[in-house]
């Protein structure tokens, strides 16, 4: 137990069906990077099923960390990808070297590290930017037939670079529904002002788009409900498993 | 979606079976804390069944902090109780505040957290102490018929506490089993050599103690094994499950 030995390989490194996929974090804790259980779910929906796994996260500072029960910014710097590290126990690459042509799939879960650190729809709100290799991977996704899951807050930043207003097609997501149960509900009327299609939807549906020739974009709402573990699980476990028929069946 | 609300509430006021249970963390991410995939595999199966949980962890410095993609130590101090808030969204408590009499059922997920804010064996070996809450929860537990369901590494825990070279009668647990695949199999020796009996066991199997009127230990490898993420949830979702039976049937 004294000597740490940390394994940076590839868990799967062949697969039964041979689908590759990239599941990209943004932190580790719900309110300043990847939502744990969103993530967690995500990985082993995709274990389950035998597929490669690669993780990515961008090497950069978190925008702030957050003691998770106050709520209050600690004074620390910490970086999005060693912090992504936790959840997948040291296996992880720089979002830079993610070529979407490489995989069949490709995974955002939520948190507000989606929001503070992969775009900056957490401080801007309406006025949010991509960053630059998120944005470039989800093009290069959809222009060549890589299917993207993206669950809880994640389909904003979709929402950002697909969206009319940003010359794209438009694309036909979900964020949740609204009411007392979806806290984030404002970011519907955000994602419908950049030139999309959104669908109200609870935390164990999904809403497919099709729009892009052999690209799906799957979203599910997750944690954009207020609802239990298992529920947030079982939601994301059937988007995985949407986007793996959807992938098997091109 | 500026604003952040954190919800310190418990996540379920009341349960359909009436079980109250507790989750013991020990930080967030496995080489300095609570194993990530452990504790939400723990967290999930608890929700499915609909029972209630309440978490706790140390307020107190983790021993030290590690860049999981490395190995390597960080020059910074974490709380361990503010760190296992990033697992639970914020819902947490002192584990000095723990009463064991208050619950049907007491977890404890794996990672090193277990192993070096939980206790010292990952830097003392079979020189190990215990956190005196942590051993205070245990016998607690075992004299007033809770029972407790130990993932990974925690056994190590209840082998020093209970075990005959500590005045206790000896407990029958598992730590996983030996070979290529178990890289962690010397602390197998360590708890025997505490006077215990240990059981060799795969990640989809456990080990039931019943030696302790009403409350039962029930120990599962998870990540003692190098397995798929999948496996080490279905493993701890089985023994979730198991101590949750065996506290109905009470």
């Amino acid at each position: 137990m004294k000597s740490l030995s940390l394994r940076n390989k590839r868990l799967f490194t062949s697969s039964t069906r041979g689908i590759r996929t990239a599941v990209v974090l943004s932190g580790c804790g719900v309110y300043d990077g990847s939502e744990i259980t969103e993530s967690v779910a995500t990985i082993v929906a995709l274990s389950k099923k035998g597929v490669d796994i690669d993780y990515y996260a961008p090497d950069m500072d978190q925008f702030h960390v957050l003691d998770h029960t106050t709520g209050e910014e600690i004074n620390q710097k910490r970086n999005v990808l060693v912090e992504s590290a936790r959840i997948t126990r040291g296996n992880i690459n720089n979002l830079r070297e993610l070529d979407a042509k490489n995989y069949d799939a490709i995974f955002f879960p939520g948190g507000f590290g989606a929001a503070k650190n992969l775009s900056t729809f957490g401080q801007e709100g309406a006025e949010m930017g991509v960053l630059p290799e998120v944005a470039n991977v989800l093009r290069e996704a959809r222009s060549n037939q890589v299917n993207i899951g993206m669950a809880c807050i994640s389909p904003i930043i979709a929402a950002k670079v697909f969206g009319k207003e940003s010359d794209g097609p438009g694309v036909n997501i979900t964020l949740g529904s609204k009411g007392a149960n979806f806290p984030y509900e404002g970011s519907i009327e955000v994602a419908e002002g950049f030139g999309n299609t959104l669908e109200l939807r609870d935390v164990n549906e999904m809403t497919i788009d099709n729009g892009a020739k052999n690209s799906y974009l799957v979203t599910t709402p997750a944690y954009m409900k207020d609802a239990a573990p298992h529920e947030v699980f079982e939601g994301i476990s059937n988007m995985v498993a949407t986007v793996l028929e959807l992938s098997e069946n091109k």
